[in-house]
C-alpha cells in the first residue's frame, strides 16, 4: 500500500535518469498485485513508462493481468518490440480479444508477427462471432482419447502440463474427436492406472462454441466447474472455456449492466486511468437521448397548461409524482434485468411477469396513494388529496408493469435489456404519469 | 429444456399416486441443471413436493446448488430427516450460509443434529464475523509440511483426494502450522519425488481471516487463482477460500449492487421463486424513503408558487431538469460505485474523483445547455431559453460533483456506496435543482 503510494508521487512522464533508477528500484520491490493496481490507476503516457522500468517478465505478467480495452489503449506508449513480445506470450483467447480493441491495420500487422501455428490456432478463436462462447475459449487442448488407459494419460499429461491452461478439466474424445466424457485430474491420479478412461469418464456438461458466452459462462460458474469442454457443432471437440475466462465474462457483463441501469456506457478500463474524454463520451449519448425524450413531458405539460393555470398547486406535485413513477419502474426493472441476466427469468415468461409487477405495483401504489392522500388532505385540500393518491395507485401500477415487462420485450427483439429498459422507462412513466395526473385532477377537480 | 416444461405444467401440490409415479419418472430422465433451473422457478410448496419425489442422492445435489436464503425458505416444506441429512452432507461453509438465514431455534436444533467432528469444524467457521474471509472459507484442509518431501506429499494427496473441497492449490505449512508458501498440484506433480516442498513452493498470496470477503473474493478472481489460503492474525494456516466460493461471493454483492442501484433491496432468491409479499417488501422501504424525500421539492415549490403563478411556462419544464440532474447524478453514481466495489477507486480518492466529476459534468451541462439554451429560445423565448441553459450548465455539474462523491463518503461512514447514493441524488438533485431553477428564473426574468 505504501509502495503504491510511493510510486504514485515519485512515476512522472519526464524522469532523469536519477529518478528513473529510482523508481526502477521501487518496482522491484513492489508486489506485482500492486503494480497492477498502479497501472490501473494511472494515465496512459505514465504507464508506458512505468513499463519501461519494469523487468522483461514483469512487464509481461502486468501486461496480461489488464482489461483488453486497457491494453489496446497502451499500445501507442509501449516500444513496439515489447508490444510484439507480449502479443506473442499471450494465450490465443487474450490475443483475440486485444486484437478486438485495435484498428484493424494494427491487428494485421500484430498478426503477422506470430509464428505459423500459434498464428493458426489464433485463427480457430478468430474465426468464432464476437460474444460466443468460441471466441472465449482457450483452444490449445490435450486430446486424451477413451481407449487410452489412466496410466498412459497420467504420463502424458506429466510430459504435457507446462503447455496447457488447465490440466485440471480433461475432456476425453472418441478416435473421431467427438467429445465423449469428461474426468477431473483428481478422479484421474485416484484411478487404477489399469482402467481405460471410459471406465471413468463422467458424462460431459459441454457448450457449443456458437452459444452466447455471458449465459455459458454463468453456468460454469453455477455448477462450480473449473472448465467446460466446447464442441462445434457436430460435437467435436474444439476447445475447454476455464473458470477465470468466464468470471472474466460475467464481469464485463455485470459492469456493462451495471453501467447501463446507471444510464451511460461502461468505460471498459479502470476509472481512473480512463481519460476524461472517454467519460463524456460514455455518457451524453445517454444524456441526450433522455433529455430529448424528455421533452415529451414538455409537451404534455404545455397541453395542460391552462389546467395549470388553474390550479398552480398542481404543478408542486410534479417531481414527487414523476419521481414516484420512475423509481417504481425503476425497480421492477432492476429486478427482471438481473433476473434475466442470472438465468432466472426467460422471454417466455413474459406474462407471469406481467401478472406479478401488477400485482406488486398496485399493492406499493395503494399504500403509498393512503399515504399521499392523508398528507396532501391535510395540507391542502380533500380534493387535492384524492387527486394525489389517485394518482400514485395509477402510475405505480403502471410503472411496475412497464418496468417489469420492458426488459424482457428488449431481450426479444435482439436488444440489451439494460439498454433499452431505462431511458424507456424514465421517459415513459414520466410523460403517461403526467397524462394520468391531469386526467385525475381534471376530473376531480372539475376544472 | 421440453423436460422442464413438461416438468412444470405436471408438477402440482397434490398429486394422485399415478401422476406422482409419472412426474418421479419423468425427474429421473431429466438433468440435474434442469431440475435445478425448475426448483428455481417454481414456489415452496411445488418445491417440496419436486424433493420428494427425487431419488436421495440427486436431490441432495439439487438441495446444495441453491441459494442459502432459498434452502432456508424450503426447510418448512420437506421432510425433517431430509434436511437432517441434506445438513449433514453439506460443506462446512455452505453449513453456516444456511444456518446464517433460518431462526436461531432451528438453527442450534440443526447444529446438535451434527457429529462432534463436523460440529468443531463448522463451529470454527461460524467463530468469524458475517462478511469476513473466514466465514466463507473451506476449514477442510491438509497440512502440508515444507519439510516434507514432493513424493510423500503425492501419496498422501493420492490418500485423501476425495475428503479435500481441492486439491489443486496446495497451500505449504511449517511445523508451527505458520503458513510459508503455496504450491499448485501442477508444479508438484511435475517436480522431483525427492525435493522438498520448500524447494518448489512458491510465494503465497493469502488473505487474513478477519479480511473482507467480498476484496479478497475480487482480488483471488482477478489473480485466476483457483482458491487463496486464509490464515489468521498469527499467519496460521486455518483454510482456504474457493475459486467457486469467490464466485458466489461477488455474485451476491454484485445483485446487491444492482438492486441498490434501481432503489430496492435483493430478493436472495430467484425472481420466480419468491414470494410476492418478498418482492413488495424488498422494494417498499426504499420507495416509502424516496418518496417522504420527494416532499422536499414539493415544498421547495411552494416556496417559489408566485413565481410560478407568475410564469406557468417554468412549470412546463420541471420534469426535464429534475430528470435531467437525476441522470446526471446516477452516471455518475453508479460509475463510481462498480469502480468501488471492483477496487479501481478508494477512499482517498475522494479529491481526484471530484475534480474529474465537476469537469465532466461542466462539460456534459455546457452541451445539454447549449441545446436547450437553442430549443427552447426558438419555441419560447430568448429569456425562457437562458433559464433553461443556465440551468441545465448548472445542474449537471453540481449532479455529477454529488454523484461522484457520494458512493466515497457512504463508503467512508462505513455505509453500502449503493444504498446512499441512488435516494440521496435523487432527492438532493431534484430539490437543489428546483432552486437553482428558480434562482436563475428570478435572475433573468427580473421576478
Amino acid at each position: 500500500m505504501t509502495d503504491r503510494i510511493d510510486l504514485e508521487h515519485v512515476l512522472r512522464t519526464h524522469l532523469s535518469p536519477d529518478e528513473a533508477r529510482r523508481v526502477s528500484e521501487l518496482l522491484d520491490n513492489t508486489p506485482i498485485p500492486e503494480i497492477i493496481r498502479l497501472v490501473e490507476r494511472t494515465s496512459t503516457s505514465k504507464a508506458g513508462v512505468l513499463f519501461r522500468l519494469l523487468s522483461q517478465e514483469r512487464a509481461l505478467t502486468v501486461f496480461e493481468a489488464l482489461d483488453a480495452r486497457h491494453q489496446a489503449d497502451l499500445i501507442g506508449a509501449l516500444h513496439n518490440e515489447d508490444v510484439l513480445r507480449y502479443f506473442d506470450e499471450m494465450d490465443p483467447d487474450d490475443r483475440v480479444s486485444l486484437l478486438d480493441e485495435v484498428p484493424a491495420e494494427v491487428a494485421d500487422e500484430l498478426l503477422r508477427t506470430l509464428e505459423k501455428s500459434e498464428r493458426d490456432i489464433t485463427g480457430v478463436v478468430l474465426g468464432y462471432p464476437r460474444g460466443s462462447v468460441g471466441r472465449r475459449m482457450s483452444p490449445e487442448i490435450l486430446l486424451l482419447y477413451q481407449d487410452m488407459t489412466v496410466g498412459d494419460a497420467l504420463a502424458l499429461l506429466k510430459r504435457r502440463a507446462r503447455d496447457l491452461e488447465t490440466i485440471y478439466t480433461l475432456p476425453i474424445v472418441d478416435r473421431d474427436r467427438k467429445l465423449t466424457g469428461i474426468c477431473s485430474f483428481r478422479d484421474l491420479y485416484t484411478a487404477d492406472p489399469h482402467q481405460h478412461l471410459e471406465d471413468i469418464m463422467a458424462e460431459a456438461v459441454s457448450a457449443r462454441a456458437n452459444d452466447a458466452a455471458e449465459s455459458t459462462a454463468r453456468w460454469l460458474l453455477t455448477l462450480d466447474h473449473l472448465a467446460m469442454p466446447v464442441t462445434d457443432e457436430g460435437g467435436h471437440l474444439v476447445g475447454l472455456l476455464t473458470f477465470d475466462d468466464a468470471h472474466e465474462i460475467v464481469e464485463e457483463a455485470d459492469t456493462e449492466d451495471a453501467a447501463r441501469g446507471g444510464g451511460h456506457e461502461p468505460l471498459q478500463q479502470p476509472y481512473l486511468s480512463t481519460p476524461l474524454i472517454k467519460v463524456v463520451r460514455s455518457r451524453i449519448v445517454w444524456l441526450l437521448v433522455l433529455a430529448l425524450s424528455a421533452i415529451l413531458t414538455v409537451h404534455v405539460l404545455d397541453t395542460f397548461e391552462e389546467t395549470l393555470a388553474t390550479a398552480v398547486v398542481l404543478a408542486l406535485f410534479i417531481p414527487l409524482l414523476t419521481g414516484t413513477a420512475g423509481n417504481t419502474g425503476n425497480q421492477a426493472a432492476t429486478t427482471v434485468t438481473r433476473a434475466l441476466a442470472l438465468g432466472d427469468v426467460e422471454k417466455s415468461d413474459v406474462m407471469r411477469v406481467l401478472w406479478r409487477e401488477m400485482r406488486v405495483g398496485f399493492f406499493l401504489g395503494a399504500l403509498l396513494g393512503s399515504l399521499g392522500f392523508t398528507l396532501a388532505s391535510f395540507v391542502y385540500s380533500t380534493e387535492v388529496g384524492m387527486v394525489i393518491g389517485l394518482t400514485l395507485l395509477a402510475v405505480c401500477t403502471m410503472a411496475a408493469s412497464i418496468g417489469g415487462i420492458m426488459p424482457i420485450v428488449a431481450k426479444a427483439i435482439g436488444a440489451d435489456p439494460a439498454v433499452f429498459s431505462n431511458p424507456f422507462i424514465s421517459t415513459f412513466s414520466d410523460a403517461t404519469g403526467l397524462v394520468i395526473y391531469f386526467m385525475i385532477a381534471k376530473a376531480v377537480l372539475g376544472i
